[in-house]
């Protein structure tokens, strides 16, 4: 393995050189920077940098545990982590697990056999107890956790989500403006004390509030949010059961795209037969035929502040906080007026 | 922290019967069994596993590099890649890198920084010298190389990928098939020594196979995978361009979507007006409207062969493989017979 040594002696200058090449001081002519760098380049000379890493400390390794990997709003979450972790120094290092699996205990074993310094959880539970988060003996951030199953104290864990209750009542308010009142709902689950039960909750709220009353009949579960098999047999099973809706509300915009496949399939154009309105905001869904109305959750943005949280926290141990992104809608093709 | 002394006192068992439980041997009563697992719930026990960890190795961190993480295909294949490493008791690392970043300098650099047993590289060049390759002092396995650009000998490395040529011929064969001879081509780049310039090649070979002259204008470089806009926009200055081609193969699937997009914003219609092929067959693209034909990877499969490659050069170093799959057509609603 070539060293600074070999490079020095290869372009005939002294190792003090080379290294001040390496470290972009200025105090070098353009001609040796130019012919130490080629030899760098030539003699496929790789930069050793675990001394640095030592002296800084023994772990430099960020854990994120991602729940439902084949979610793309999580792709881009874990792009941009990622992205940020690199950049600031840090290592990330990525878990996936299934949803029958407990995010806290796998944590607190992946803290206990490996040196971490953070943990950064995706997807899960609403519903942690203190007891539960005492397991977790590190830094860590929930990106999408809300605490409103859970009975945790606000200095007891650090958070980035959106309001989900308030999106699904945005989502079915659009709807009820266009004059919609016989609204479906294709949600995952309806008590899963997660974010498919608090969607659902903020669905029946905004029901109440317009004075329509909730259908049993109308709710579509699919027991996933990628598999499109799955949502798209929920859908057909729902308008097998009850066409009478004019409109459906989709937790998420993979859902929303197969829903409006399956209604295409039986029959039903989007938007003239059924209106569809969704939760995400892909920059995919802006592609699809038609589009689709969405409320925008701000991945870029969530994805940047779990990063900086997660790096603060470690950095500069401190107080706990809690962040709640809004979500906006962007117009698309698959809603319109009732009978217009 | 609860350990094993604490769950042993608190059922009144000795700690040897409280380590037989845990380690599921048979030896233990139904009623033993089910109170110390009842003790280790409500105590938040956590099994320690380094000292087990301690005695296989130093490190069980395999290095997941991917060059393009916005790619759906390779999606699939963290997934399948993360759950069969979790699976064989090995730990998986996820670094990702801009397209402009050297996946072999970066893999070169990692294993000198940290402690790495193995890589895995998604994505990249797919013209790697042995110069480059002696950089990598670990097993690695190249998901989706070939070697078609590079001089390495085959003893030099291990690869799981597809024929990519021949998936691009055969995209190609299947317009022909319905009656297309003008055929434009959505690509990401032409020269990139790459997945993007394989499939170019694949495309001018089917057309100089079927006589078809090849015209530089019904080329369209996207520059990129996954951006839809930028894909959208390329097929946009296509079609305003040279709109006499009656069909487009484009070598990704997302890439056929915003192409069918942007086919219809400017009044064409898929596949009355334009056909359209891709290569992926993600399982998305069965379900927009329309279905997408296209070129299925096999991608479990191929993930799960990575994985299993990875770990066995790990487990019982040997010779180097390279494996190449076959795609399939899926037919879809995006094509249909010339004039028919």
């Amino acid at each position: 393995m070539t060293n600074i040594k070999d490079i020095a002696l290869h372009c005939g200058v002294a190792i003090s050189t080379v290294s001040r090449v390496l470290n972009d001081h200025p105090d070098v002519s353009q001609d040796t920077r130019e012919k130490v760098l080629r030899a760098v380049k030539e003699l496929h000379y790789i930069p050793n940098t675990s001394a640095r890493n030592l002296v800084r400390t023994s772990s430099d390794t960020i854990a994120l545990l991602v729940k439902g990997v084949n979610n793309p709003f999580f792709a881009r979450l874990i792009k941009v982590i990622g992205r940020e972790i690199a950049q600031r120094g840090y290592s990330l290092e990525l878990h996936h697990m299934d949803t029958s699996e407990d995010e806290l205990r796998i944590g607190a074993q992946l803290t206990n056999e490996r040196k971490l310094i953070g943990i950064l959880f995706l997807g899960g539970r609403f519903n942690y107890s203190p007891e539960e988060m005492a397991l977790i003996h590190v830094p860590s951030v929930f990106c999408t956790y809300t605490n409103t199953f859970g009975n945790l104290n606000p200095s007891a864990y650090s958070s980035v989500a959106i309001d989900d209750k308030q999106a699904a009542q945005d989502a079915v308010d659009a709807l009820v403006a266009l004059g919609h009142r016989k609204i479906a709902i294709l949600t995952d689950n309806k008590d899963d004390r997660s974010i498919s039960e608090l969607r659902f909750q903020g669905y029946k709220d905004a029901l109440a509030m317009h004075g329509i009353p909730f259908e049993p009949n109308l709710v579509a579960c699919t027991g996933t949010f990628s598999d499109m098999r799955a949502i798209y047999e929920a859908t057909s099973r729902l308008i097998e059961r009850d066409s009478s809706f004019t409109a459906i509300f989709a937790i998420a915009d993979l859902m929303a795209i197969a829903a409006i496949k399956a209604l295409s399939d039986h029959g039903k154009r989007v938007p003239e037969d059924c209106s569809v309105v969704a939760i995400d905001g892909l920059e995919l869904s802006s592609y699809t035929l038609p589009t689709l109305t969405t409320l925008v959750q701000p991945a870029e943005e969530m994805g940047l502040l779990c990063a900086k949280t997660i790096i603060e926290l470690i950095e500069h141990p401190g107080q706990n906080r809690q962040y709640t992104f809004e979500t906006v809608l962007r117009p698309g093709g698959s809603v319109c007026r009732l009978n217009g």
